[in-house]
């Protein structure tokens, strides 16, 4: 019989033995997190060759530009590599430092200081500026929107993606609406890939702001981690057929694929808009690292192929980490009704929603058995998911038996927290 | 005698040498570039041998929290290392990227955006902004601080510095002015050292506006050119004894120690400061390349007498380069009064003061015979040198033979330019 439908007896007996049998794993003292979409040891691993792919020999045998100052946009060879990753062409790239939030930010920045583009209000100077946040979603972004000001607009997600209906009503009644957050590819954190016709709508948008700019954050895009991925309809393609070619930046970085601290990160984007950003940008800096572009490129001998090749080889990592997640939560609350979750085709989590009014609860339960998860409402912007149901699963970390432990205390967690729920 | 008492006559006859002399010199047809301060190829080679220091083999040794994500303000050993370049505790000092202009850039970005500290008004609200340009100065600060719109005001540079009367003047009456830029060690373009007096003079300021900030650019810290290098008074300490803690923001960088596109990057402040800039730092990024902050770590051993003692080798290289262009400017223009220079103690650069109205002619000519020098004017804000003297010469790009060369081209365009002016 599932909780939801038991009598307060069977749901006092339910919830004593989920008491007992969470108690069982608190005693054990573990500690284990699952809260970031960090890169476990494994994953590490299989990128240090690329530490010998520049030596102080080969570095003798090739330009001195590479290692003086210069270079504003990152190296040629770098912008093909990485091109097909954002599918823009490679001159509508610019390779920067070692982090794609970093870019999200600056780009935020410089909107809101000189405007989205030539002859454009600076954000600053527009009154109230309101943001689209698909929810749930990623709690950096909210954080950079949140920072700056903006009012955080909830917009619902599908298994589309965002909600359009919402969204194209939105932009192009309020001028006031000037971007969105999105994570088109195995979104974070509900692993879901946005449809064609969401790609399709989200091109053909009309804002009333003219300065309106979706960013387009692909974070995951070659993060599969099955035979049959997800395939995402080319933003860039779709912009251009509707005239709406700089209504969008796009983003993605090498962070989950060589190394989180050391990787490179990259903006697509339409001429003008890189024109725009290199005004500024040349104010700035002089330029990113071009030894680690370099590096990157030598380590996947400037083929994509190569970068695509290499992500099997993540994949063979993380794939059997997703399956025991979704594989024990299906196991223990399928059919519960204690809950919810879809088991992505790549990316980096998976998204649980609990019986509203669980989640903070479920979280907290963990913490004192020593699991730390995301917070709970980390997912929505400040902090505040409204009915208090989702929870973000960060499988990556662990080891296998570390995350085995550490689900079972997290189902534990759920239905202990849920009896508790259901007896009001 | 010299052209400056020179008669029309003999005057003319000058000239007329001069032009011979010039368009023999042209007509070699020569492509030199003395434009940045750019280290040169041997500089460059000197640190190769940091690309082997952590190799694929090391990286399978030591801690993953080195690849991975974390880390906001740098590894301990790096901060360590690279505390002495500022004369701070490790403690005050976060590492960051590649570029100290960029975290000047960040720096002014999140006063004007956020305020300079916690509680203090963002300097978007705070009316017209005024800011301190000691010139002859650095052409990429004042870029940053036109693009946000700032006026800049000119101070004269003396042999001791920034002329603190002035600075005390303007800045204890004036509110609207929010900062200065030093580069107070052989300075940027002048080679003078700031004197302790106006070091203790400029750490005791009284300004009107309480988020008066020095932007103190120690970019040349340790790049000494003889045996007996100067000596700079150590700011952060003289702003505790003052109780101006948070009134300074210090730079430096191992962009003329190591690459110049592959460096690390540094921020001295007080706590305070340090509290604040991490405070939109950690929305910013979730943390900069501490692979390459530990490939400097382990190139320097750790250990900060080794890089100065890889500055001596950089001293080798450059020294000759300097001594070139003082030797030849004495021998050819010594005595002349048609200009005048100081041989630096160290630095980038050579600072050449021309007749009134002869540095853009001077440049000009250079430019026609094939030797590309900084924009006459570049050293003042709004690229304007109200006098036309001003030229920076940057001897460390071309090999000795070329700057040779280079030289005898910018002598006889000094003379030829000179020949016009006097003659009217």
């Amino acid at each position: 019989m599932r909780p939801v439908d038991m009598n307060k007896d069977q749901l006092a007996e339910f919830k004593q033995a989920a008491e007992k049998c969470y108690e069982e794993y608190k005693a054990l003292g573990l500690k284990l997190n699952m809260a970031r979409g960090k890169p476990g040891s494994e994953q590490l691993a299989l990128s240090k060759p690329m530490l010998d792919c520049l030596t102080a020999a080969d570095a003798a045998e090739i330009s001195d530009d590479i290692f003086n100052y210069g270079g504003l946009d990152g190296i040629p060879e770098a912008k093909k590599l990485f091109a097909p990753m954002l599918g823009v062409p490679e001159e509508n790239v610019i390779v920067f430092g070692n982090s794609s939030l970093n870019i999200m930010y600056d780009t935020v920045s410089r909107c809101y200081t000189f405007g989205a583009g030539e002859g454009l209000k600076p954000w600053k100077d527009c009154g109230k500026v309101k943001w689209l946040c698909p929810v749930p979603g990623y709690d950096r972004h909210f954080a950079i929107t949140e920072l700056f000001g903006f009012e955080m607009i909830n917009v619902p997600m599908t298994e589309q993606g965002p909600d359009m209906d919402v969204v194209e009503k939105l932009v192009s009644e309020d001028e006031s609406i000037k971007g969105i957050w999105c994570v088109p590819m195995y979104a974070n954190p509900t692993g879901i890939t946005y449809s064609d016709e969401t790609v399709r709508r989200m091109a053909a948008l009309k804002p009333a702001a003219k300065d309106f700019r979706i960013f387009w954050d692909n974070a995951y895009c070659i993060h599969h981690l099955t035979d049959t991925p997800d395939k995402l309809l080319n933003l860039f393609e779709e912009l251009k057929k509707n005239g709406n070619d700089d209504m969008a930046y796009q983003f993605a970085s090498t962070s989950k694929v060589t190394f989180p601290g050391s990787g490179v990160a990259v903006l697509g984007a339409s001429e003008a808009n890189l024109k725009w950003v290199k005004k500024t940008m040349t104010i700035q800096t002089i330029g990113h690292d071009k030894v680690n572009m370099l590096r990157h490129v030598r380590f996947f001998d400037g083929k994509f192929e190569n970068v695509l090749a290499h992500m099997q080889k993540q994949r063979a990592i993380l794939e059997p980490r997703f399956n025991i997640v979704t594989e024990m939560l299906e196991k223990e609350l399928g059919g519960t009704g204690l809950g919810s979750w879809v088991k992505p085709n790549g990316g980096y989590f998976v998204s649980f929603d609990a019986l509203g009014g669980c989640a903070k609860r479920i979280v907290a339960l963990c913490k004192e058995a020593g699991v730390t998860l995301t917070g709970a409402g980390a997912t929505f912007p400040y902090g505040k998911d409204p009915q208090d149901r989702n929870i973000r699963i960060a499988p990556t970390f662990p080891s296998t038996d570390e995350l085995k432990k550490a689900m079972e205390i997290f189902i534990a967690s759920v239905k202990l927290a849920s009896a508790e729920k259901l007896l009001g």
